[in-house]
């Protein structure tokens, strides 16, 4: 593989063919910084799998040139790897103040606060490091304060967008700083790393807006409780639900840990503003008439232990969802959300409720934080990039922005679409990539980081397509053969009440099998076992369609 | 449950609050009609499971009742029970020409063509029974030759639409027949069972043409090979496929077993006109210049082992997806198939191919077959029914259902929306919903009809979720201590190479609380098994905070 020293490097850890686990490095000589360190939550094929994280073998073996890691924003699939990062390697992390908040309550939980160092920028803020300097632009995006990042190295600039979308009218303070993304442009961009998630829609982002009017408009129609989910850490969406409740004199419940979490953070950064007062617990929401009270929650993706969940099966103790209600879904479903969230709906019209939810733009309860295509190449038109290198998407958004870059005048040859751990190095502002550095995916199960593999995963998949049978043969060492019929156990097969029989005729085909074997004289264990493994299988297969695992297990006496 | 004898009944057993396994019944007196009889495909959390199909109890218990079942039309959904169903009960099964066409390629796999009687009708049949006579009439749908149905007893009319939506422009002679629903209407609707999959979307269904002018602008714009994937049972499409190719000059060849039957059956039942010499084999492909070359091919759900899905990783023996083909998914994702068709969008893109999906306004390359909110009004206007039931869907749609219903003159409390197993009564023209009959969910694995339970499932998620360690002790019945040190194996837990140490921790931990139990003289095998799962479970939880199965076995010598 090969470490270089000298010259700019970029790569991604993570990120790349994929929405999640965002990681990516720019490396000049023997200097390393580190942008991101994300999770991604895994699919279903991934059984037991808690989350997915870089893999850090690269950054371990080079430890000791790293320097920084600047974090853009506070969303996981940015900042879920930081704790099993900082389990292995020490490193300074840079981020705003918001998400810097946000990186607090996960250092917190994992013990990690008090041996990590923390620094808080802006986009103000200029690092100096030994060959780079940095500096930083602010982003529209779902989260309060959002960085890009320039990188200004002895080959020229390199700019990171981190997740944006251009609001020409958002909601606090959040918006793009077009003036300053025009002067890194004119003052020449080497390299553009932009987010490609919405490379494929056509047009351009809606403003938040846009859901602050739909939000007034369902609080004003709403004749009891309004019940309102969104992400937590959509702090503007949250200052526009505080503004309704303010607009129809309710007060406001908040319900769900990271809700109340990530509210407070906001709240004490400065992010949102809430009157005096309009808070309450809890338990005050039944002291309340219904018209004055709205509740808002977590669960949106329809998490089926986060609050929502929990309100729509009239479990969440002291809270009830009653008729005449009005229930708000104010987000999308990530794709692979979809069915619990519409099972959440079902259970909610269920309970009489009035529910609103759909991105369309009759109800339009949600917009993206992410760039359509207008956005995109506007970032693009701004940073005038001689290289550029679509990062963050799935293989076909990144062919998509590729496409857009080629719209607004980047060179046919001068776009890099890489995959996670291909480096692509500049010498003499001259971009290849030719080189791989290790990346993939380690697996968090429980406590175990890394520990769970391939083996592991396809033992998983069969047990929980077919389950397993277990077979004891108890063998007399000296007499060699079996001193009492073998014991089978079955689990996740059949149901063994309902199938003796089945189950009686394995015990007799393995006595068989075995007393043969015995009598030819074959008795390495591993060729009992192995004869035992394809004769059972073959005839369950036969009698069932399944395929269980089958474990012989030979104790010698 | 008690079954009535006398008077008007009208239940479902599958297909009322989910998407799937449509059963339905009609019942007068001692005659039971039943309609369709589907399957559904499990989600995710049901490990294993093939399929789910109607619980047939009340059906089997009543079975010299049952006259015939009628088939409106060939979705899985509506004709995957058929075979499981027939394994049980011996019923006469009238059908269109094409439906029956589908349903004989199922009993033909499952070897139940000979015994089955299987009955052709249209819309112009007319069936009588002891208490009940049918008439029918034509509606549009996704699928050839489907039919809606009027039952015409004692009590009054009953109609059950079928899936429908109105195409004034039809493909072919897929027509509605809006005459025949107006004169239904007029003789008067005592009873109306109507689709909901469409109730939450307004407006009305895009006419199928709309398809078959983006794939003919997509053939004259593809400059070499055109691969397109849809429905083997969307004719209607497949024809404006045979159209385009036609028109472009192509041949085209079939890729995948149910693509190749279903137009079999359409051929020669005269559904699909086919010009002479059009049709070639796959073998022939690579001997056509590629601009001469169109493929249908099945796999547009993403289905791993189908033809596009094998396409997409250059892995379907004899024919490549080179750089410049133009690939076509005329179809949109079913809930919980987006993932695995991104995947396939994602691999033909890296193939270097022009990839044509999704089904907005721009590309167009697919048109519910369900109507949407002004094609069930339209229904509900034309059958002007006094009682209604909205059926074929979850709740949220057959609530949205209900209120369309209201807003076009269903009197309020004349809406049933019922659960499968709710039986709604009709006496002297008066409607109650009462009581209930057995329903639920029938699981399928392998050949397995309902051996498969909670038990069994609860285990294999257990399993699939952190495996399992079984250990083996040898104890001496005489003298009533372990003859050796346990045996440990353990599947799908941890790597067992990389856990020596933990495993052999778990020895000794097992060793000596067996061997302080048997100290203590316990030696009710049952209380040293729940005494090792309960400290060993304990012993795993706290070090690697995942819930193994633990298996203990306990062989007397």
């Amino acid at each position: 593989m090969g470490t270089k020293n000298n010259g700019l490097s970029i790569f991604a850890l993570g990120g790349i063919n994929e929405i999640g686990k965002n990681m990516y490095v720019v490396q000049y000589a023997d200097e390393i910084i580190i942008i991101d360190c994300g999770a991604k939550f895994p699919d279903e094929s991934l059984l037991g799998i808690d989350l997915i994280i870089p893999d850090l073998t690269y950054l371990v073996e080079n430890k000791e040139k790293i320097k920084a890691m600047i974090v853009t924003h506070g969303h996981e699939d940015h900042i879920g790897g930081i704790p099993y990062f900082l389990k292995k390697l020490n490193v300074p992390i840079y981020a705003t103040k918001f998400t810097l908040g946000l990186i607090e309550l996960k250092l917190t939980e994992h013990k990690l606060l008090r041996e990590t160092e923390l620094k808080s920028i802006d986009d103000q803020s200029r690092i100096q490091f030994d060959e780079m300097s940095l500096s930083f632009f602010k982003t529209s995006h779902s989260i309060p304060d959002c960085l890009g990042i320039v990188f200004h190295t002895p080959e020229g600039n390199v700019v990171h967008t981190g997740d944006f979308k251009f609001d020409l009218t958002p909601v606090n303070n959040q918006y793009s700083d077009i003036h300053k993304m025009a002067e890194i442009g004119q003052q020449g961009v080497l390299l553009l790393l932009s987010e490609s998630t919405n490379a494929e829609r056509s047009g351009s982002t809606p403003t938040e807006r846009r859901v602050g009017d739909h939000i007034d408009e369902a609080f004003m129609k709403a004749k009891r409780k309004v019940i309102i989910s969104t992400f937590a850490s959509n702090v503007n969406r949250v200052q526009q639900v505080v503004s309704a409740a303010l607009k129809t004199n309710r007060k406001l419940a908040l319900l769900g840990r990271s809700m109340v979490n990530v509210i407070d953070v906001a709240i004490k950064r400065g992010y949102l503003q809430v009157p005096e007062g309009m808070l309450i617990e809890p338990h005050q929401i039944n002291a309340l008439p219904p018209e004055q009270v709205a509740i808002l929650c977590t669960g949106s993706q329809g998490e089926p232990l986060a609050a929502l969940a929990r309100l729509s099966t009239s479990s969440f103790r002291g809270v009830e969802i009653l008729p005449e209600d009005t229930v708000i879904l104010a987000a999308s479903p990530i794709p692979g959300n979809e069915r619990n969230v519409s099972r959440i709906i079902d259970n909610l019209f269920q309970l009489g409720a009035h529910v609103i939810y759909g991105s369309g733009s009759s109800t339009g309860m949600h917009v993206s934080g992410h760039g359509y295509q207008e956005d995109l190449k506007l970032m693009l038109t701004l940073m005038k990039p001689t290289y550029f290198i679509p990062i963050h998407g799935e293989f076909r958004m990144l062919h998509h922005h590729r496409q857009l870059a080629e719209s607004v005048g980047v060179r046919k040859n001068h776009t890099f679409i890489i995959n996670n751990g291909d480096v692509v190095d500049i010498e003499n502002k001259e971009a290849r990539q030719t080189r791989k550095i290790p990346s993939g995916n380690t697996y968090v199960d429980g406590i175990g980081v890394g520990d769970v593999g391939e083996i592991v995963l396809r033992d998983r998949k069969q047990l929980s397509e077919d389950g397993m049978i277990v077979i004891v043969l108890t063998i007399s060492k000296s007499e060699r053969k079996m001193i009492s019929r073998p014991d089978t156990i079955s689990r996740g097969f059949v149901y063994a009440r309902d199938s003796e029989d089945l189950l009686r005729k394995v015990n007799h085909l393995v006595e068989k099998n075995v007393n043969d074997l015995l009598a030819e004289d074959i008795h390495q264990w591993n060729v009992l076992k192995q004869n035992i493994k394809k004769s059972l299988g073959q005839y369950l297969f036969e009698k069932t369609k399944r395929k269980p695992m089958i474990l012989p297990i030979i104790i010698e006496v």
